[in-house]
């Protein structure tokens, strides 16, 4: 693939979550320039986004500035921008300030955020988790109602502050229900005179038959019984029919909440729009075999973004370990191409294993031929995160953190913030 | 004083800052019950605050939740509350939903927020920094004003983009500038494409005719040239004239800069307007000298709401000292009372001495009896902080951010949140 611009192959990658970083990184020694275009000015852990939504870890221990993760590489240079469209002709990222940002390969690694199936009214009431600013907001939203609780007389307005609705089973939604059920039966007992923080409530909605889908069925097992010790309630098979400010209906009956939190579904970002490909029902481009878009063998799409299947015919999971495969795929495809190599082989998903905690002590593993349960797993759990975390300094930061929760229940993000806390107990 | 309310004497103490933490934990084993209120959540650690605000450390580690701090203490309530207004008669607190929260004594510790003498207008142009909101909002303008320099291809507003203002030279302000100017010359330099970071200008402007004025004149000067040495330009005996979106007008010339920040003025909190007592120009009431308010024994006023004189004669400096000094005398004034013994002596000012930073490497103190300036003064000023910091856990933690910043000039909280950070560049 000949070069079109005078200085060299220019790479552009839109989104530095863990397929463009991973991208980038398997690039270093190419002979390409590369921009690196996002919206934030930060890579995302996104594995630990629930542990800040629950004050156990701070934002800036699971986010780094992606020039910073960046400054040893010359050729790469990052842009704070948003895509405002693509102009495949012409080869052109078009950005929000209007100007066109030409590339010979462009690599879409945008990501997802939240779908509400048709329901989009339901987002004031149950936001999602896929951002900093959501983590904080949920985080403001939790913290909140318990203050709320402690200063209502109404004692059905009180049992309403005190319920906490997670609607989604996946390893998210599991891993919220837990650690707020930790928060309130262990964390918080003794800061409150008025209300007892162990009467909270801690529904965990899921409209299929099980929890955690995507594991055997004995982890999910499992894992319900370590949830229901917790404190959760389960309740399974129960689609969501609406969400309100006053609550949640589901399987014909309503539950009085006012924290309600969706992880039940993912919207892809537009990337399939701006190229004008066909996408599936999440928004996802089926990609070609070797993740590009179909007719354009310039263009990759990968991660959350694409969509592909696994070598067992189911697709590929929305999960880091993926998009960071796809990512040293793609680095690989360009160097291919460069060299004047024959076609790569098709990209195949290798899946490494699920794993999900259940509050600070239990975790599940399905590595598939092996399944891991209870304490063990949660220390391959934790020590497997903080090894995939970037760099020294927030490795023991969370190590640290971490330490804290589990011997002394200290949770250390506890900060309402976003303007006046007080006025928030009135103005909602 | 006998106790006006049928369980026991109830002490309201309004603000969970140094001062009003200091009179609750001085009570601990008297025979009161009390009641903390703030419109917070979090106490917070004031002097590292410009920290946060130049991401050197994130908001979590220099705050703490207040229930959490007095939750060994289960004859102390904390609620999350605005006051409107006090009611001296009934002796009544009105909080922000109405009700109404009697008192026996009543402790006004709800510190200051900024002032602008008249130019209420500059506050968006030129916020101050009194809260973490204050201080997250900071820290995005600067890092937000180096990615739009990035992008700006105009070399006059490029400029205007990495000049950055900080408006009054006492220690907040010299240490705001010390830090911008080591994170544009040291911590930046390796990753922006398009500028220099080392070009970055910082301004510090003060009315007055030498910087830390509070402090002896050859540490001033020594302050200076240390700052001047870190690239820092010192504007002396200039006051501001404007300050718009542009930049700012000082001596008569016009400087063009897209980050200004106030550093020179406080203003009490309303307290004086909801007991009705005379405040100076500033807000604070001038209280007795045993810090009551006038004509009403059983309200006390503490910290930066309230003007009261020194042994020699100045007033007493709004520092975090100044305050627990003045919480551990209301604490054994109301003991006294309690006990029926006579009143106590007039409230004695002590003070310990006066300390600042400059950057990362070097600080003056002023102990009056010793002077301390260069690396033994930053090193003193360093374990100082730790010290005063509350639990094992933020020790570490900020020993630990430093450290990193120390000898690798990495800053750990380079985060641009609250809301899309691209969105901000094509916005503002």
């Amino acid at each position: 693939m000949p070069s079109g611009t005078p200085d060299g192959h220019h790479v552009v990658v839109v989104g530095a979550g863990f397929g463009g970083l991973e991208t980038v990184r398997r690039l270093a020694g190419a002979p390409v320039r590369i921009t690196m275009v996002d919206r934030r000015n930060h890579h995302l852990f996104q594995p630990l986004l629930y542990q800040v939504a629950t004050a156990s870890l701070a934002p800036s221990e699971i986010a780094w500035p992606i020039r910073h993760l960046l400054r040893r590489r010359p050729e790469v240079t990052t842009l704070l921008a948003s895509v405002e469209r693509v102009d495949k002709e012409r080869r052109h990222v078009i950005l929000d300030d209007g100007s066109a940002l030409a590339y010979d390969t462009l690599v879409l690694a945008t990501g997802a955020g939240h779908a509400y199936f048709g329901h989009d009214d339901w987002e004031p009431f149950a936001p999602g988790l896929k951002t900093l600013e959501d983590a904080t907001s949920i985080r403001r939203r939790i913290l909140v109602a318990f203050e709320k609780a402690e200063r209502e007389t109404d004692p059905e307005k009180r049992a309403a502050l005190l319920t906490f609705v997670i609607i989604g089973a996946g390893p998210t939604g599991v891993e919220l229900a837990g650690t707020i059920a930790e928060l309130a039966h262990v964390t918080l007992t003794k800061e409150f005179r008025n209300i007892d923080t162990r009467q909270t409530r801690v529904v965990l909605i899921e409209a299929g038959p099980r929890i955690l889908p995507a594991f055997a069925e004995d982890l999910s097992i499992y894992a319900q019984r370590a949830l229901e010790k917790l404190g959760v309630e389960v309740e399974l098979g129960r689609p969501v029919t609406a969400c309100t400010s006053k609550g949640v209906m589901y399987g014909g009956k309503t539950l009085p909440a006012s924290t309600i939190i969706w992880a039940a579904g993912v919207q892809a970002s537009p990337a399939a729009q701006w190229i004008g490909a066909p996408a599936d029902r999440a928004g996802r481009v089926t990609v070609e075999p070797d993740l590009t878009a179909p007719g354009h063998p310039e263009i990759f799409i990968i991660g959350d973004t694409a969509s592909v299947a696994a070598p067992d015919g189911t697709p590929v999971p929305g999960i880091a370990p993926a998009a960071k495969q796809q990512g040293k795929y793609v680095a690989a495809t360009i160097r291919r191409r460069l060299e004047g190599k024959h076609a790569a082989a098709p990209f195949r998903y290798y899946h490494q294993g699920s794993l999900a905690t259940i509050g600070k002590r239990l975790a599940v593993i399905d590595f598939g031929w092996i399944k891991l349960r209870g304490a063990l797993a949660w220390w391959i759990w934790g020590l497997a995160h903080i090894y995939f975390l970037i760099g020294v300094r927030n490795r023991l930061s969370v190590a640290l953190s971490w330490l804290w929760i589990y011997t002394r229940n200290q949770r250390n993000s506890r900060l309402i913030t976003q303007g006046d806390a007080a006025k928030s107990l009135t103005k909602t």
